[in-house]
């Protein structure tokens, strides 16, 4: 173990210097070999070495004893094709989530689009109407992006009078982090001259439910993309092959999947999904409406609940900060509860409307901590604690539930969620 | 069509300013929809509309439409289990290559590793030999880096006398970018504490071919990792699971998958592959070892090899580039063979030993043309012509090969490759 000295903590509960693993000497877990068993481990010949390998596939999937490593789904038993794919985010590092475990939010289920007859129409307000077939845009121009999507109804779990006690992923999954690349709506619009007075898009998708909602225009002219590949392929059908809205740090649902039409309008359309869902009632009895970017969140993912450490001593501490309005500045960390706050590293890069993994050193001394985390992003808003949170829009908004999460860790090692 | 005042070329053969697309008023080939078709369009109810989708999925796969974006493979004939399956760069857009399609090498196929029995022993001129299981390494604090990995054999058929027709994956494929996470390969030497002596370290896999390589502890202490994840899930077993080193920049060979040992040494092992293989024959005589860095290379993606352009217009080329050395600072490209060159807008994030997508817009005439693209690293190395690389180092050193790449683009719009 490294000189005591070099462990000295900057905040409660044990944590430790951000920095502190540029420095040596430091050690987890590993057992130091004695000569004897040395000698036993280097004649050690592993199974896999006795014998040939299994042939080259043309496309890979992950092992067979990383299965658990899932998105959990869960459909609404009164509505066939309405429901949530939920992205395992506690078992997953770093800031990219593999397509196969994008999260899904579906309401007519998955449809299976021939390319060759998908259209998308841009029509209303405009002086001329355009369609596109698909490969009328992959010959468009293209801009990448590295960003988030976040469903609005992330996490709200965290609304409920009681902490539920489930995997980090059933309650936060609601949001995965792709690189997207397709064409800038922005060009699209523009040829198809928008006239004057209007001032809201209604995208709608080519599912079974025609799937729509709108968008105000100054947005869709930002930086919304007709998204055609999503982590260097093309989109997968659940995520709306072949082609779907991307509106960077906004409402997952404003990212209309399977893209067929966008109709320029002066008014929203006030559909479903932004009335009787996506709007949130407030304590004085009033909803807010078109609540579109998704505030600084922060969440730790290593521990997190159903964790159990083992024994006490070192750990790392690895977390998710995005905001919809920017990069992220900081994210602090607190293992007393909120008494006391360190300043956790910020991986590189650091992007705009983009997951961001933080880490921090932990000394973990066998009693029982709660452990929370707190996002500043680059506006300077603050991930504000739960209780601030529930007093200012009561518990009956379902939506845009960002409080601080706390996992409280016993002194047997078990992680579970508190309110705290 | 634009003011064709705002078309005003940037270099020979109708390249335009890269900014070009910020501009309004651009188009490509969208229809404008009559009266008569809008209403038409209005009215039509896509085939997917009419039906419930499919069910969710815990694990998402490609479209049944996108089967033809796969590995192409390659066994060697005379040694089952060795071979290549190439990236199919020509499909993707982006940086990030999905994990289903990053490029494999083999040396006696992909080991099926049961990650509760896998361990990973360091020793040799180390004061404490130390084992570490999976479990002991996922406890340890892990960074993560976006880079490329690319074997020194990628790219060799442009050492052939004549021009190679084929894909541009089957080609330049052995090259693919992941976000990896893992421990720092430093503070696990650290904690083994090296004796001063020590100048190399040879990583060795579990597969049955027991591949195993020399690297400079210099750069094994400088940014290595231990790799478990790539994109955010755990390493897939054609990827190295559970686990692979990580040797930012430098050959793909070294990048040992199944990591199952490092034995720090004062001098290299002198294995196959890094005697036999992986050394270049100059036209000396002599051969080059331990030629580590991968230079800076890059690859116009779209169009290239197979496209066919179906008029003439306004097209956006779009590639990557790279270099083992650091960040790419500069491509430029040209549509003249080469007489005039332009730059091309470099997307961000542009980041260090990673893939870096750029794009630059083009307006074809429907004449002949050859496209190159050219890279300059932040150190200054200049992507060199083929002749250039041919005559510093002959026709027979196989790897390293990284000449600039031209794409003929015929009057009837097929595009091929040629050495021009």
């Amino acid at each position: 173990m490294a000189n005591k000295n070099e462990l000295k903590t900057v905040a409660g509960g044990g944590l430790l210097d951000r920095r502190l693993f540029l420095k040596k000497g430091l050690y987890f877990s590993a057992a130091v070999l004695s000569a004897d068993a040395l000698a036993e481990s280097e004649h050690y010949r592993p199974e896999s070495s006795k014998k040939a390998g299994e042939p080259f596939s043309n496309y890979g999937l992950p092992s067979e004893h990383e299965r658990k490593t899932i998105r959990w789904t869960m459909g609404n038993s009164m509505a066939d094709g309405n429901g949530v794919s939920w992205t395992p985010l506690q078992d997953l590092e770093g800031i990219i989530t593999p397509n196969g475990l994008h999260f899904e939010r579906h309401h007519n289920g998955v449809p299976q689009i021939d390319p060759k007859r998908h259209q998308l129409l841009i029509h209303g307000m405009v002086d001329k109407s355009l369609l596109f077939r698909v490969d009328d845009l992959l010959r468009y121009p293209m801009t990448s992006q590295l960003c988030f999507i976040e469903c609005g109804g992330n996490s709200n779990a965290g609304w409920r009078t009681e902490p539920i006690q489930t995997k980090l992923g059933y309650f936060h999954g609601m949001a995965s982090c792709s690189e997207w690349t397709g064409v800038p709506l922005k060009l699209l619009l523009d040829e198809a001259n928008i006239k004057g007075r209007a001032k809201w898009l209604v995208a709608e998708g080519a599912d079974a439910s025609l799937m729509n909602v709108s968008l105000p225009l100054e947005k869709a002219l930002d930086d919304c993309l007709i998204a055609l590949y999503q982590n260097g392929e093309r989109i997968r059908p659940e995520n709306g092959y072949p082609m779907r809205l991307l509106v960077p740090g906004w409402e997952g649902v404003l990212n209309v999947k399977w893209l067929r039409r966008l109709h320029i309008t002066n008014r929203p359309v006030m559909a479903r999904n932004e009335t009787s869902k996506y709007t949130e009632l407030m304590p004085s009895g009033k909803a807010r409406q078109f609540t579109f970017p998704m505030e600084a969140k922060s969440l730790i993912t290593s521990p997190s609940f159903g964790y159990r450490l083992e024994e006490k001593g070192l750990y790392q501490i690895s977390g998710l900060a995005w905001s919809g309005r920017g990069k992220i500045k900081k994210v602090e960390v607190s293992a007393d509860g909120g008494k006391s706050w360190a300043k956790a590293a910020l991986q590189e890069p650091v992007l705009d409307k983009c997951f961001t993994r933080f880490r921090i050193p932990w000394q973990w001394n066998g009693d029982k901590a709660v452990l929370k985390s707190r996002a500043t992003d680059e506006t300077g808003y603050v991930q504000p604690e739960r209780n601030v949170l529930v007093k200012e829009r009561g518990q009956h908004g379902y939506f845009h539930y960002n409080a601080i999460v706390s996992w409280k860790v016993d002194s047997n090692g078990e992680v579970s969620h508190v309110y705290a």
